[in-house]
């Protein structure tokens, strides 16, 4: 253990020490004793399943869905319910999800990938064939571009974090590099751009720079270890790290070589951002530096004055994170949060402080730079530069107020 | 990218054109077309799910289960299928289990965690209490120090490498160091062990050395984003990273700090190694360096010559994986495969390697070495050296046959 990890710990103990959280016998004595042998060392336990799940007491912790199209079943999004979660890594079941129109069954053994265009070898895949490709490994976060857009009206939600920010999860993805596909069927070089298509009955698709393609796209075949879930895109999806989610098309079908942007209905129908002066931006891929504290956040109670920990994640879809600050004081100071080690490239990055609370009326807030240098801009500066009327790209700084009765609550400040 | 990954991918594209893996068109034409539209195309796919489930085509994906007392059903183990996995995190749903006697149902609310023994002021805790300590989160794999155990005996089992090696798995496991608990309570300096008891039916325990306690053990409460699962300790276990299995004691009860060993039932009955030689090796606690091919391996049946991926895991519980080569013609040559990133002390770490078989008859090896130097020894000098009797510790190098016909078997070679 290094001098820095020993005297962190030395200050935390001694937070402890004054915070009282465990019932303390007398000094010296062995006075404090478990209770009663619990009714669950009585008997035997349960057997084993094939697959598990959750614990019962955790049946709450769920993503939150909410439907486009009231009456159907198909479209719209669930959240991860990021206030239950800790770590970096966010468990298959509970990955976000948005759909066009509701997730299709694929039978992989009839499934066929298409790369054709501006080839040499238009070029058609089994599942199969493409399991034998080489594969890479990396961890990564996806955000759908329409995270936190509630964020862009005038009166804070009165919704948890997931509700407001869970539209961001993060696995270990496993897949082929693009750039192998594409070199084998020979990219002619005036080709800039490909459009991905998906599976599904709404054919989602998305126009890519090839660019992006050529460095470090993928095409995911599993998440967290295991085959990818149905809602993620079983059996393959593209993975565009980094960028907004809905480029990722799932279910992949069709990769078309083209010299421009396609402007498909998916293209132009959304996923521009409109701002104050009327105009919008376009091709606004990267999402951009972003952090939130997880716990407390909205919602929760503060159960008294004392020892409490803030942990939160941070992320970039231009690199990696560098620093996260938070502020226990409405933004008047910082501390530097030490960040959870690994600190990866376009990954969610856990931060975590000890944090005495006094038991008086405050705000919390986090703030994330990455490797560019970019700096999470406070929501007012946000605001002002785009205005009301976007949806996509919120990223501005998370505020929560706790009240003396240990209120905690979604708040602009 | 640098030059040694363009490198790599170039020799890859020399391979994948000479492998016919796809259904290629005529050249500079489009003639090959995707298929009809596939009929989950025609109609809108299904709904969400608050809490999500793997693909209906990997139902055959499961634990295997192997009950140590026919006729009971909470005892045993069950392991997970590596053949079918890839990348380093392991659902949380294939965990492997080893239960003594169940899986208990414990009441989060109910449950107290007890400090005591010889230390200044005795401590019982909440788990709520325990949630808000500082937290630390860290990806580790868990092995059973009996996994492979089959491998001592003189002939090869007929089992998949899940069946064979899968009581291991990795996850990111976050929680509180442990040394800050024992601080706060105030170690005896002359008390040099920890025995850690469960709350199952068995009481299962273990005699723990302090120094490990000190360094860098957890109690641990969320398991890849989400709180532990029942079969993996809900709702705390403890995590000694890198060391034997079921010294991670599972529903942790009680920590009582000791001058020396307690040699409980579970310390006496199991989790010594007898040797050749008649004695047995005792508090042998860190899981030593080892690796496997995951894929191909025994059970699978290779579709045909040409590019296939060599693709298994490697760990280390007494530090980094460093190196990991592949023999591809039963150990005569050596080749080093690449490791992916993140590369992490006392964790699952993945090597994969372009393949070109030939169509011949061979068979497939690898060898992993750690940052201490220690290398993966052969089967045949281990078995010399420990004999057939032993249960635990097996980590000699894995050997798959290749048949000319494609079949891949467990080999002793």
């Amino acid at each position: 253990m290094d001098g820095s990890k020993r005297s962190f710990l030395k200050r935390i103990a001694g937070l402890l020490a004054a915070s009282g959280l465990a019932a303390v016998g007398p000094r010296g004595s062995e006075a404090v004793e478990l209770p009663d042998v619990p009714p669950w060392m009585k008997t035997p336990g349960t057997g084993m399943r094939e697959y598990g799940a959750p614990a019962s007491y955790e049946s709450k912790v769920t993503r939150t869905l909410i439907r486009s199209q009231p009456g159907t079943t198909g479209s719209g999004a669930s959240r991860t319910p990021l206030e239950a979660l800790d770590g970096i890594v966010t468990p298959s079941g509970l990955h976000f999800e948005r759909h066009h129109s509701g997730v299709p069954d694929i039978d992989p053994a009839q499934h066929r990938l298409l790369v054709h265009g501006l080839v040499k070898r238009p070029l058609i895949f089994t599942v199969d064939a493409l399991l034998r490709y080489p594969m890479v490994s990396r961890i990564h976060f996806l955000e759908c571009s329409g995270n936190s857009q509630l964020l862009y009206q005038p009166a804070p939600p009165t919704l948890t974090v997931g509700q407001t920010h869970g539209l961001v999860s993060c696995s270990e993805w496993t897949g082929v590099p693009l750039r192998l596909l594409l070199e084998e069927a020979g990219v002619d070089p005036a080709a800039k751009w490909i459009l991905a298509e998906g599976a599904d009955a709404a054919a989602m698709s998305r126009s890519i720079p090839m660019a992006k393609a050529m460095d470090d796209a993928l095409l995911a075949f599993f998440q967290n270890g295991e085959r990818l879930r149905p809602e993620n895109g079983y059996p393959v999806r593209l993975f565009l790290p980094g960028w907004e989610g809905n480029m990722s098309v799932k279910w992949l079908r069709r990769l078309k070589v083209v010299p421009a942007p396609i402007m498909t209905k998916d293209e132009t129908s959304r996923y521009t951002d409109l701002q104050a002066d009327g105009k919008s931006l376009m091709f606004t891929y990267p999402m951009e530096v972003k952090s939130v504290i997880t716990r407390p956040s909205h919602g929760t109670r503060l159960p008294g004055a004392g020892l409490h920990q803030i942990s939160g994640i941070a992320w970039s879809g231009n690199g990696t994170i560098r620093r996260v600050e938070v502020s226990a004081d409405g933004g008047k100071t910082w501390t530097e949060a030490p960040l959870t080690a690994p600190v990866l490239p376009r990954a969610l990055t856990r931060f975590r402080l000890p944090w005495k609370w006094d038991g008086g009326a405050t705000v919390l807030k986090s703030r994330a730079t990455d490797d560019t240098g970019a700096v999470q801009p406070e929501r007012a500066a946000f605001i002002a530069e785009h205005g009301h009327n976007a949806i996509f790209h919120f990223h501005a700084i998370q505020a929560w107020s706790v009240a003396a009765n240990g209120e905690v609550k979604h708040v602009y400040a």
